[in-house]
């Protein structure tokens, strides 16, 4: 490792600890690296408009800020072991680059303050990312249940045959689960939305820092106000993050149990595409649909990295070396949610009814409550016409047929009357994802 | 029990495992049972309109609601272990005291979208409690915030004294992470303000229930649309509220950390007022802040509630008697959450401040920083100046008053200028609570 | 609530707060009431043992210890609101009926070691109870391994058909596990065996307390030396506990799963007693095996209380107050735990294979794997083997029967070769349950 | 990607899919490879055992898993993603070298229990590792209790001054606390110590592997009898071993929140050597002891790594690709956990106490619990005494001296009786840690 930047004269370094100290941070520090960058110029503009960089330094700051971006994305330049962390890289280039500059490139500012401006940044992008991938989740699924209204699909209660449904009911579903998942992405994004960078170490600083420009600069909506918030914030922000990935993976584990079970020869009701199974190394029938059982795992990670913040967060105001164990779970978390949300859209418009199994599992039961229904339009009480039902709901429900119970199966929200267009107004109101 | 609801004839019931089934639900469905009867009342109602019930029925029906309601809140009615579930009550009640149109109330309605109803009624008035004790506490904090922008306090990180800081900067930052959590219990509100009534057993039924008007009528902003998808927000709309609320708990376990080490005597920096205090059963000399304890402790209760939940949400579509759990947990969580926080803005209004404490904790070594960002100012590389004032950082700071460092702390939300009118402004924005 | 133990003349105390710091925990207390007694009885003794108590005293007190005991059983005395805690309740009532003897019978004790101790011995109790409910289990697993082994059953992985299995080789996997899970209970209740009283508020007293006595007396194995880890260990060992419980739950969990698919109509390999089953409000069709969903939901109980105590568990040594809500966590996850568990032998034993389904569901395919290892004995290297039977896996294995292949399956452990005595081995070297 | 073991004819892959499936899996296998192979050269034992491999295959296999793990240990072969997991990479290595003895050593064996007989040899070196760490942590706790016996440190409870307490007794606590965690890494490794390797997918298979011999060459206690079992261990035993580990790093957790308190300026009581502590990037006066911090933080990890695998495993018995997951979560948990433990025996051997600051820190009130006792002693009943001392706890405890209190404490395990002799046999009785 290089020099530390805080390193006082004298002062052994014991290779062990350090090790224990640096942890893989420096490498977990890729992902924010451009996101420092950026918030590293947008500091030096701050600097030079209240008189501590002159125009000239900063040109210079924010023209090697730029190579070093470029080489960072080139792979000329490769963030490692070499350095205590990000920050001090991005310090260190710019000093070795232009000497005083670089040295003042720190004014004002602590790392406190600077890895949670990048990591801000960081979950701003995540949180687009998710509500985009929720949104194109969800065209899809409101897309089939138009094209699929008619196709009748068991429905179940307590995985036990209940009453006719559609595949059209079934996308619907999912549709709206995720217009909420994208709802709530947005509404998190909305929350973590302000600047941190001007706060310091968590008390600000005896300089008037133009955090209004940077605030703007960033793209932030607001200014994160108090230096002890922002302290408070760190962990706080991840873990909202977290849990609305969370909300988004939680519908997914329940989507991946439904495929998985519609895959199994016993329902049979999906033909999953080849490329999304694998075979098994000893037995050579198999074909697996291993990709859905790794998309029902993926909320397993995410409650991790949520729980790996939240034990940390029993601490009093202020900064601790604690929340560095942070920085890993939230991209352990993103990067795992992310990546099986992203294979959802494809998996969703490719997958396969098989509609003759799917008749074939309709049995004339699930007929009993459409039948004790009618005999209370017709004036029999309904626990009456239940219990009439209930006596023998094979017979009750014989000779009938799967699309005549969908036909009149009215009720706003089901079958006959899927209400698509309002969940496509909600749809619509989400606005353009952007990333 | 009374006689089951579904009870078939001729199948033996075995009360040790209707124990297991029943397990305290019947006590849990006091918490909903309010909220249980109000939707009862509007499902009837949509059912006159839709030609199902009379007017003389529904008359009747919602008088002998009312009275049940009225009977509940006296303790005339007592809802347990006779019933099933507060479900099959209020149908007994109904069927006991108007035959057929007690018999015809569950029309078209499942206690699956009943509970739905009735716990998306409760869950709307615990964010609404939620937000209010939010908004109040930051209230306090802002007030507090104003009054003692001048009162110094050692500003720690890592638990090590930094710099300066003030009360006004400790007291700001609670306000504004309270404005955050009121603001995320209103996000989480709109998310979950949609009612469930009138999807069934999850896949709708053969009826054209009037939805709107049970939407309107139960003061819900929307229809929630979907059956499949009702079903699907049970526990995910749980899970919601209870970070919602977690989020308010794990700011809280900071804010009781904070005053756990200022009540110590080794801090010293604030006396509790002697009611939130307790003596101990074998050490006479001791007062212990067992409140700001308990305080501290609740998140962890939150916390299971959520667990409790999420583990439950590892299954396909469709109802599941799994999420029954459900119930106690959003009961538990929230009970000791909201009643916690409901703590917060007497004791932050009534501690008081010990000020030669805090100021005796402010060492030379505290200046430090300033004395480098002076030298900054004045020209000296930033890190060059850190290394100057590193070297003897007592020596450097000498001679300087708290008041002075306070005074110069001029970065935006640090002591200097705290920006309370700003946070003032979003307080305003979140609206009066009306809980 | 009456006079608290440790009030001090001119205290204020605010009934809101006061009820706050209440909580449950007097509720809670009626768990430990009785364990309390007992471990008072113990400390009387140890003092008359070292001359603070005459022989007349301890004879008295023991008597009322015994008579409250009594009481408390019969309901004759309730434990509620009416003390602060069940520790207060005993001393109220020893110094109510004996004046002087009941207020020397805290000498040397602490309400830290006294809840210590009370909790202790229930743990304990637990445990015992845990060890003995899967003990009970993996009998029925075995006796029902021995005497379905030539039963076929489809083997599955991924939810996929895999091979072909046994009756007997699914119950044999339960009963290992229950016997490890039996093994874990009496591993942690040794860890746990040790007497935590005489430690006082964590640091021991000025008194040479017989702690020899009180171990011997109340049963435990060995002394808990430290008084400062007499305190660490309380939530470490409540951890401990629910960790053996959840390692039997999460077996629950997947049982349970299974009997889930089973039971479906899309497997049907399992017919459930009737009383195992439910109805649906609306469905007149359905028998819901609502029993099955909820064993598969208590482990998420048991989570949550493990989640209530590990988040309270960032705490300094010492005793502190947060502490309290362990004991909800524990009642709440042992209650669900252990009755869900108790129910289990005789859902296990009562359980009806329908062996015509489960044939019809093992198809050619299954046999390949038999295939390509046959070919590999013949001298075809097994990859080489592998391909062949996969290039056309029905064909491979058309014309097999599931007897045969189940006689080949000679594997130790495999359906031919149970190897039941070594599972029994271990079933036996557990011990006699004792609870 | 190379050729995929399993893969069929005609069937497309999809790279964006098969990143997902693979995901950092290869990577992970590096932590498992040397344990595969050991566990592969036992398999080609075992065949040849039963004849299906000749006596030169395998030689030639043992020397080429030699030559691997040789190549793998010295950086000349590269475990990465050209192979899809580690199995591959040994399969595809022995049949390039080999030939047809490499296309024979999957025999009998599947993916399934391969990748279960390396991660048990895994987990069993882990524990192995955690129980010598604790050993070693709980060796110089007690040799510092010998030594500080006399040194008097203040008791706290609720972090409020309570009574006299010393530094050999603080030591004590730790020494009796990291024996228990010894002592249950030891249990766990016991229950773990089973040999799943011949138990294919779950299901066995039609040879009679010898599974003694490979029970026996690999070191195992006892064979895992069940095939059925052996899967439904994976993930459970990981679960035990992440608890045990997790029963140390919450006791680290508690230590290391100590050390946090006692290095600060307002304790005192603890002097950290430089190395352990580092700078800040802003803040010139700051020496800060962020190992204690990331100490503290470490049990995060280890939960997080509980939480992920326990989420995963709400599953029917048999293999699921769900399980996957929990590798990367083993790997992370243990790292983290172990790399800290590593970490305490030096720090704790090298920690220095400040005696002159802890005794400035006892006050008069603490000396109360030691005045009543003593008038309880001589005949006043306790909860008289205490009220007299509670009247001024300050007057009655003036003029006493710390040492004094120390000397007095003669209750087993308190500061003038600590009882090492107990624990050191406690200690004796783990026996020599291995690794």
């Amino acid at each position: 490792m290089s020099e530390l930047l805080w390193q006082k004269p004298g002062v052994q370094v014991d290779a062990g600890i350090q090790a224990f100290l640096a942890g893989d941070d420096v490498l977990l520090d890729r992902e924010f690296f451009l996101h420092d960058i950026a918030a590293s110029a947008a500091h030096a503009e701050g600097l030079q408009r209240i008189g501590i960089l002159t125009q000239d330094e900063v040109v210079g700051l924010k023209r090697e800020l730029a190579t070093l971006a470029e080489d960072f994305r080139s792979g000329a330049f490769v963030l490692d072991a070499r350095f205590e962390d990000g920050h001090s890289a991005i310090e260190a280039r710019l000093t070795e680059r232009l000497g005083d500059a670089g040295r003042k490139i720190h004014t004002g500012r602590s790392r406190n303050d600077q890895v949670l401006a990048a990591t801000r940044l960081w979950l701003k992008a995540q949180l687009e990312r998710l509500a985009a991938l929720a949104q194109a989740i969800a065209k899809i699924a409101l897309d089939r249940a138009e094209a699929e209204q008619a196709l009748p699909l068991p429905g179940y209660t307590h995985l036990q045959r209940a009453v006719v449904s559609s595949a059209g009911m079934w996308w619907a579903g999912w549709a709206e689960a995720f217009i909420d998942d994208a709802l709530r992405a947005r509404d998190t994004l909305a929350l973590v939305d302000c600047n941190p960078l001007g706060t310091a170490a968590g008390y600000g600083v005896n300089l008037r820092l133009d955090r209004e420009h940077t605030t703007q600069a960033l793209g932030f909506a607001r200014m994160q106000v108090s230096p002890v918030y922002a302290q408070l914030s760190r962990g706080k922000f991840e873990l909202a993050a977290l849990e609305a990935l969370g909300s988004a993976t939680l519908d997914l584990r329940r989507l991946a149990w439904d495929l998985s079970l519609f895959t199994s020869a016993e329902f049979g009701f999906v033909a999953l595409p080849a490329q999304y199974t694998t075979g098994s190394s000893i037995m050579p029938n198999k074909r697996n649909p291993d990709v859905i059982e790794l998309l029902r795992a993926t909320h397993a990670s995410v409650a991790a990295a949520r729980t790996e913040i939240e034990q940390l967060l029993s601490l009093p105001s202020g900064y601790h070396r604690d929340l560095q164990a942070s920085k890993g779970a939230i991209v352990h978390g993103f990067r795992r949610g992310l990546a099986a949300l992203a294979l959802l859209p494809d998996l969703l418009a490719n997958l396969a009814w098989r509609p003759e199994r799917m008749r074939a599992a309709i049995d004339a039961g699930m007929y009993a409550t459409d039948v004790a229904v009618e005999a209370a339009i017709a004036g029999v009480p309904f626990r009456e016409a239940y219990k009439a039902a209930a006596a023998d709901a094979e017979a009750a429900g014989q000779g009938r047929a799967p699309e005549d119970s969908l036909a009149a199966r009215t009720s706003p929200g089901a079958a006959a009357d899927l209400r698509l267009q309002a969940l496509r107004a909600r749809w619509d109101a989400l606005g353009m994802p952007t990333a």
